[in-house]
């Protein structure tokens, strides 16, 4: 087996970085992948998702929820961030896909200082915001891919990921 | 480590299963996470999906990509799927998070019989689909979830996926 990143991998320049910094300030979903604790294989879902304004890559999850409790076992995460809209070939809309380790932020202080920017970018929480099972997890990145339609793909090492 | 299922879910009705086979019959995309080759811990990515008139759940990717190595390495994969359009709260759209084994339809007759079906659901996909590195990967569905919105969620048995 090897490993060596596919041919096609171009490298990343600053209309790379460009795109990477479009797709993560408007994002507010993403899908997340763990590692499924019941039979050690990937788990994928949906999660509410941002950048806060400080560059933390955020999401706010109950923490009796499948990925959650998977989490606890393997802290080891993986994002894709870009939805494609409703218009054009999904699959040429870019979009990023990101290795990361998750870090659960303690209730309490750390916990009530997000509320504010949270809710600001994502309104509809106000109704469960406040529920005793959600917790704000951190993603620490550690690089991934962009892949900006067909043929088009670079590698991100973090440096290209930290963008504010 | 408890691995029950969280409280909040409900028993699969007509209702729900209802859900699936819509989900099922218009996806055309899909997050895939597989289990990343290089770390151990999961990567996900979008590819074309879909679902053929027969029941098959289908892709077609390019062997180089990195997402068709890293099942080569380990063929267990997990599923994401239904999109949220462009209106409402993406995160009270209904997806489902589904558990799979890939397995990569060989070159020749089987190869070239799935060609037509999947042009029909993927026009776009005659860019490609005849490159040489281009393959199809059937997954073999074991079970999952569906969310149907928030604190909507259900256990699916391979049964209430098999809708075909």
């Amino acid at each position: 087996m090897t490993t060596d990143p596919p041919k096609t991998l171009r490298d990343t320049d600053d209309e790379a970085r460009h795109l990477v910094r479009q797709l993560l300030t408007t994002a507010r979903i993403a899908a997340l992948a763990v590692t499924d604790p019941e039979h050690g294989g990937p788990y994928v879902s949906r999660i509410a998702f941002s950048v806060s304004p400080d560059g933390e890559f955020l999401t706010l999850i109950s923490d009796l929820s499948y990925h959650a409790r998977a989490l606890k076992a393997d802290p080891r995460a993986a994002l894709l961030i870009g939805e494609p809209g409703a218009k054009g070939d999904p699959l040429t809309h870019p979009r990023l896909s990101l290795r990361a380790t998750t870090h659960v932020v303690p209730m309490g202080e750390e916990h009530a200082r997000r509320r504010e920017g949270w809710l600001q970018l994502h309104p509809k929480a106000k109704l469960y915001v406040d529920f005793p099972d959600f917790r704000y997890l951190i993603f620490e990145i550690h690089g991934g891919h962009l892949n900006a339609g067909f043929g088009k793909a670079y590698a991100l090492a973090k440096n290209d990921l930290t963008v504010w």
